[in-house]
């Protein structure tokens, strides 16, 4: 079944914006520092999904481009499918233009590819699969 | 309990976005014509959320406006929340920014509020409440 992963929002500040979602009345987990994509991250669940607040670590990190581009917003969407090779296949046959071409595997051992923003209406949408076999 | 409730996603061409969509694999509704937003709109329902694809029907709407200065991309968030008065109050009484004071009654009888980007991230964040009593 495919359904809302989560939504990447880019933001200057974590304790800040952490402060916002617990005034919703939401939980915020702790700060964890991904250093591989130099950002430091909280999640916040919501229902089946989760919000990613996504705080830079270092100038030269595609959340620092970002925010320097665009501002504090969302970032990416991602959406869990249920067979993502097929999927991975069936797009590129069909020209949709991917950021790589091939599926990677991420911390924890998920699946996913990126569509690029010109493909998707402007979105940068992750397409993420179940975990690895032998992950 | 609270949830994504959709995303909006603006593009200048909902027959094309359609494509993308469908690509993927998932549903995407016929088209319908919200006019007092001066939009066309079709949903892809996601789990138990849904994406919005909004188009505008008129160079003066809202979504319009956001093409012209961002393009194409990801224009608003809407969570819903059980205790939509409640975490109003709770949000003015922090200082927090709405777009308006009031809780407004959409299509549906869907009680919403927007809270500006500027308490919320960058975000254009909708609360959306169940449906009025007497709706």
């Amino acid at each position: 079944m495919t359904q809302i992963d989560h939504l990447g929002i880019a933001v200057k500040s974590l304790a800040e914006a952490r402060k916002f979602y617990e005034k919703l009345g939401l939980k915020v987990t702790p700060e964890e520092t991904v250093e591989a994509e130099k950002v430091r991250l909280a999640m916040v669940p919501v229902g089946e999904s989760r919000i990613e607040l996504l705080e830079p670590t270092s100038p030269d990190s595609t959340i620092a481009k970002f925010l320097e581009k665009r501002g504090e917003g969302l970032h990416s969407v991602a959406l869990h499918v249920s067979d993502l090779a097929a999927t991975v296949e069936r797009l590129k046959a069909s020209g949709t233009r991917l950021i790589s071409n091939e599926i990677k595997v991420g911390a924890g051992g998920h699946r996913y590819v990126f569509v690029h923003p010109s493909s998707a209406g402007g979105v940068l949408l992750e397409l993420v699969g179940d975990e690895s076999p032998g992950a």
